[in-house]
């Protein structure tokens, strides 16, 4: 039977109506002093006025009267203090207990020593104008005698995009788009890339091979279509590199690896008023328990942490760390400020209306993803992440956008919490759907890989969070996720377009 | 035997090296005084002080010395005037005398009074988290029995895109976007659309019908994943909607409609040093015949007319058009200074030594394209065309993102120049692509429609400028191009991205 309310953590001095609570009620200990909304909050001891507000097991604000055990938690008496805002770099680091057992999975090692989840093989495009070619050139491959004798590659992906021209060759927009193409091609979840440019774009095949080639393995082969002399023999000549890459790819094999070389890009994307309380605080649980087995996990999308990023200054393991997330939070503010918009999480009223009511509070529900570890890391989009444990990676909210980014920072497996349903696929890499709900679960069974609605009917946020930690173990062996058996991944490429288009 | 030199227009007091040639050389009635390479200038005629040079006809700069004929025309001799900026709006309008005949072509006669050159069925999205599903509703329905009884059906189009969420929901970027979506939404190269969207992204299904339904036919249908129940459930419901729209389609005819209903988007990419002496003056002959046969033709790429905008101001039918180009100069001065570039036009470096000599010359190449006819009306990106005759579309350079703008705004045939070689289709308009040089044009003659390198082995513009507009209306009525026989146009929709990504 549903509860109807939550303590979302032991440490919280208040509870989350689970549905529209009448006058009287009795949670627990507690008498309810009015009408509590459902979604909303209900002080479950008396705090005086002054003295701070706890949900996550962190302050979202503090009493600005004294509130009776059973009142009505919001706006008339909850409020955050200016020094709230304080970044306190590095105050409240909590290191997370390493685990007692190793786990392992089943993975691909590469020669770079990362791990790939998958064994694809990519075809990877400098321009928007080698797109439909490369896509020819799949086709083509997957028709031939060669491809259907394949045992253990999972796949071709074409990765087309957007951009690659009409642009700046050199400013951040360049970089941004360098970086990610690069982090594409030498992702572990490819055994090989054959990298296709159209020949006269500003984002030349030639710069992204030098200085050094992106791939240790030195599985990558590159193209244009104008030196190959159009697009018929640039597939022929295409079909026969893949033959080869595939071969090399076919090769590989799985074989046991500790889970501390996953690297776990952590997304939500059509959130609702149940994200905060299952999915993500579930997924933060999973979080920290990959951390303690050794492994990485990837916190984004910067416009929804905005205003609260002291949440994560504060976790910070260091002075650089914590300064490198305040600089991506003025890039942000200069970003918007130049494109005619600024920055601004506030509740809304909508927000306000379904019980949120600081700022704090309500970046809180994305940040509880990234569970309590330690902050070990600040990335731009698409850097190269180079170390274990918790990370931060600069990103739009925009899902797709977010995710092109993880993957090419190195995520080799991708979580996305989503309350509305969210269908999308992420190749080269697996992404496992949490439905915040289970309606939307039930609804949507095709697309989803596993409900945390349950939480609301007694499930505790540890367990759901060890069992997405083993659903990510055979993901990451192999067990193709709900987006993968449907065939997504074709379309879900989406650069950071930073800058004019010229 | 190829020329070793050409003359753009009988107005024009200089000649066009087509090689490195020697001192002493004789071209016609004027000997080289010193050695002049290839692409280069040589006076035909002497040339005072002060007085104007002209290269397709219009002035390009005064001559700062006394030129003798047969002398290098460049740097040292030449440089434009401070006046040569002056906008003198409609200053320069010269009419294009109405055409004798009537040339008709075979149409599709939409029920809005607009014509299409293809009968397409649509599958329209509003955001990139639709763009997977939208491909496979296509593909499921590619597989029916019913799709492979239609007769009369050139095909299903998915249009996938990169945008639609992670945007302000009111600003340019947004009203941008939505007029794209619109314009697709109604050309009448789709005898239906189905428009999918995911659910709670911020360019809503709902706004893209509202106030009014995008097509006067009614042939247009819509869904959102979430609230069909996922994947499997809206390609079911999906393929049942195509059925039925497929099957109006499949009633549609060809007709006779005259040549004024052609909306021609013309566009170089890739272009080289031949693209402003062959192709695209080629190009601005045809533009001129469809003009005086009452057509319409747009020219866009706003980076490459930019510090020559003047040309175009003359040629305005109207204070209004010409102040509505200035405006969108003026805008795009804003828009490269907001995200740290500037808009620069100068002849590089590179350009200088191909024999480009000023601002004028070089934005002469791409504005060949259009002719000589009169300005009839300036517009935005993806704005609705609501007029005849030569007409200038706002857009970057960037070839699929222009062609998407023109495509939105109405262009039922894009031709493309381009000198490198580019390979792309913009369905579910046919693209004709015309090559500057014929060595190009036999590398890679599975690509290109039409050789324009023969202007240089003596074939006059006149006469390659009526080759290309009988070309249009073989294309215009049924002909399939290249790009449509390799079946380009998947991956070419570019929506211009404007502002932040949030
Ligand atoms: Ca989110
Ligand atoms: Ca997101
Ligand atoms: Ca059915
Ligand atoms: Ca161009
Ligand atoms: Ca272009």
């Amino acid at each position: 039977m549903a509860s109807t309310y939550l303590q979302l953590s032991p440490k919280d001095n208040v509870l989350i109506a689970l549905a529209d609570l009448p006058a009287g009620m009795v949670l627990g200990n507690v008498v309810l002093t009015g009408a509590v909304p459902r979604g909303h909050k209900i002080a479950r001891e008396a705090i005086p006025a002054g003295t701070p507000v706890r949900r996550y097991g962190q302050i979202i604000g503090q009493a600005t009267v004294d509130i009776a055990p059973g009142e009505h938690v919001h706006t008339a008496n909850l409020a955050m203090a200016d020094h709230a805002q304080d970044y306190g770099i590095g105050s409240e680091v909590q290191p997370v207990a390493p685990a007692n057992e190793e786990r392992i999975f089943q993975g691909y090692r590469r020669a770079d020593g990362r791990v790939g989840t998958r064994n694809h093989v990519g075809i990877l495009t400098t321009v928007n104008c080698a797109g439909s070619v490369a896509r020819f050139i799949a086709e083509a491959a997957e028709k031939s005698g060669w491809f259907a004798r394949l045992r253990n590659v999972d796949g071709i992906v074409p990765i087309v995009h957007n951009s690659g021209c009409g642009m700046a060759g050199n400013d951040e927009g360049f970089r941004t788009l360098y970086r990610t193409l690069q982090g594409y091609a030498r992702h572990p979840n490819f055994a090989g890339i054959l990298l296709v440019g159209l020949g006269c774009e500003v984002m030349q095949v030639s710069g992204l091979l030098d200085p050094e080639l992106p791939r240790a393995d030195g599985n990558i082969r590159h193209m244009t279509i104008q030196d190959s002399g159009g697009t018929k023999l640039t597939v022929e000549r295409g079909v026969d590199i893949l033959r080869d890459l595939c071969a090399a790819a076919d090769t590989c094999r799985r074989e046991p690896v500790p889970v501390s070389e996953l690297v776990i890009g952590m997304q939500c994307g059509g959130s609702d008023g149940y994200s905060g309380i299952t999915a993500n605080p579930a997924l933060g649980v999973a979080s920290d328990l990959l951390v303690a087995h050794g492994g990485t996990t990837i916190l984004s999308e910067t416009p929804e942490i905005y205003g609260a990023e002291h949440l994560l200054t504060r976790r910070a393991v260091s002075r650089e760390v914590g300064e490198k997330l305040i600089a991506r939070i003025r890039w942000w503010e200069d970003y918007t400020a130049r494109n005619g918009g600024e920055m601004n999480n506030n509740p809304s009223p909508g927000n306000k209306s379904g019980g949120l009511t600081t700022i704090l509070e309500k970046s809180l529900g994305a940040v509880a993803k990234g569970g309590s570890a330690p902050l070990a890391g600040v990335y731009l989009y698409a850097e190269p992440i180079d170390r274990h444990g918790f990370v931060y990676m600069d990103s739009p909210g925009y899902d797709p956008c977010s995710v092109t980014g993880q993957v090419a920072s190195g995520a080799n497996l991708i979580v996305f919490t989503t309350g509305r349903g969210s269908v999308s696929g992420f190749k080269p890499v697996p992404g496992i759907k949490v439905a915040t709900n289970s309606e939307m679960f039930r609804r949507m069974r095709d697309d989803m890989d596993i409900d945390t609605g349950d939480v609301l009917d007694g499930v505790s946020l540890e367990d759901k969070g060890r069992e997405l930690f083993e659903l990510f173990i055979r993901v990451a062996s192999g067990d193709a996720t709900k987006s993968e058996a449907l065939g997504f991944g074709g379309v879900e490429f989406v650069p950071w377009q930073i800058g004019a288009v010229m």
